[in-house]
């Protein structure tokens, strides 16, 4: 048996979400059936860095799974590639050591939420339309108030059940492209609709209805009814998963 | 009566093309069916600046229509856009003196075509991937000997009927953003397949299959069969319609 991790890309909009659920179509069992046409019927269980929710996309997700069969690395993606749906592709793939795991080795990730400011049909379900004037730099300084170590139960949907809800958040930033807005998060993990609660918090920031300091009090009160509303699904990109050791050389994209 | 102009936008992947044709779906039938409705089944005619190909993309579409109804210049686009469907989209609206034509009184168009040059799912039918290596430069030579007054029969698909084939291209050139080419494409007219034989010929020559040089004869020699192939329809997007007098003021965007 070796042990393959593959970095892979989905567009969220017609998935239940990642993780194998009884009801509606995931991306896991869309990669598992994949797989077991490439093993003749053997069922081989896929691991990711983490699941994505109902239309969140994912530009650098990574998975892994063991396999008996011995083929080039790189040919692992062309041929999944050749038998996944068109809403899903593998960008690489390569052996690793069988002390690899995508979920529980991570060291860290990197989320992206997508805000439009004029509407734009091309990019409905790509990104989250805001049609009224945003204050920019009142966001940018509320952005500071998340970076550091911080228990983050305030961005933390109300019904999970971890319970460290402790945090370091080693990036939090806007990005400007045209009329379209990045907010780039990055940190050693991230707690259960923790982004897109960020991004809403910092969303009403944005439309003066909070001050940039309050952001410090939302985190301090540890309560996530002091935060902001949960911004929606369709804006949200895992767009990377960092190892101990770097696993894809890839270019950083917008 | 009165006439009303619309700037229009549309993805192209789901529609057999602009104009009502008896199968398939078309942006014209969904926009006079959304228009009958509001004119409680009166039937209204729309004439557009010219139709567009399955699978091919408008940015600034332009459309008119003639109405007995008095309603505000804006309410025509919000009225319209919640009967429309998700891949429409009015971007504006506005009257017009009934000398005004969508397609008769248009004094030039641009088009754009999108070529990405790593494969993104989410770009998918929304650009041509190109996996080889382009020489832009020789591209951009060969762009030069686009522009002017000449005869473009090697760049008209065959089975068109149109006499005069003299035609005046105003711009033709690459930009380059990131992974993305745009080939942008303005003249006074163009011909059937016009842009996408342009593209696939100065694809060829990105690819170093002819200099750019040649891109000379193949215009003087007036044959089709001397120019590229057709690229495909999915990278194209008709980017504007302009007419004597400026009709929707709008940022231009990429």
């Amino acid at each position: 048996m070796q042990r393959i991790a593959c970095l892979i890309e989905y567009i969220g909009t017609n998935f239940a979400g990642y993780q194998v659920q009884p009801n509606g179509r995931t991306v896991q069992q869309e990669i598992e059936t994949s797989l077991m046409k490439l093993h003749k019927g053997q069922d081989i269980k896929v691991s990711a860095s983490g699941r994505t929710d109902a239309g969140v996309h994912a530009k650098g997700q990574v998975i892994h799974f063991d396999s008996p069969l011995s083929i080039p690395a790189d040919r692992w993606a062309k041929a999944l590639n050749t038998l996944l749906p068109r809403d899903i592709r593998i960008i690489a793939s390569q052996y690793v050591d069988t002390d690899f795991h995508a979920r529980y080795t991570t060291t860290g990730k990197q989320y992206r939420y997508k805000v439009i400011r004029r509407d734009d049909i091309f990019m409905r379900n790509r990104a989250y339309y805001v049609p009224h004037s945003l204050d920019i730099e009142a966001m940018r300084e509320a952005c500071g108030y998340m970076l550091g170590t911080h228990d983050f139960s305030s961005f933390c949907a109300a019904n999970t059940s971890v319970e460290d809800k402790v945090r370091t958040i080693t990036q939090c930033e806007i990005a400007e492209h045209d009329d379209e807005l990045n907010f780039i998060l990055a940190g050693n993990g991230f707690l259960y609709n923790m982004v897109r609660i960020a991004v809403g918090t910092l969303l009403e920031v944005g439309s003066g209805k909070r001050s940039p300091s309050e952001v410090a009090q939302i985190i301090s009160s540890e309560n996530r009814k002091a935060a902001g509303k949960t911004a929606p699904a369709h804006g949200l990109y895992l767009w990377s998963v960092t190892y101990a050791k770097p696993l894809f050389i890839r270019e950083n994209e917008r």
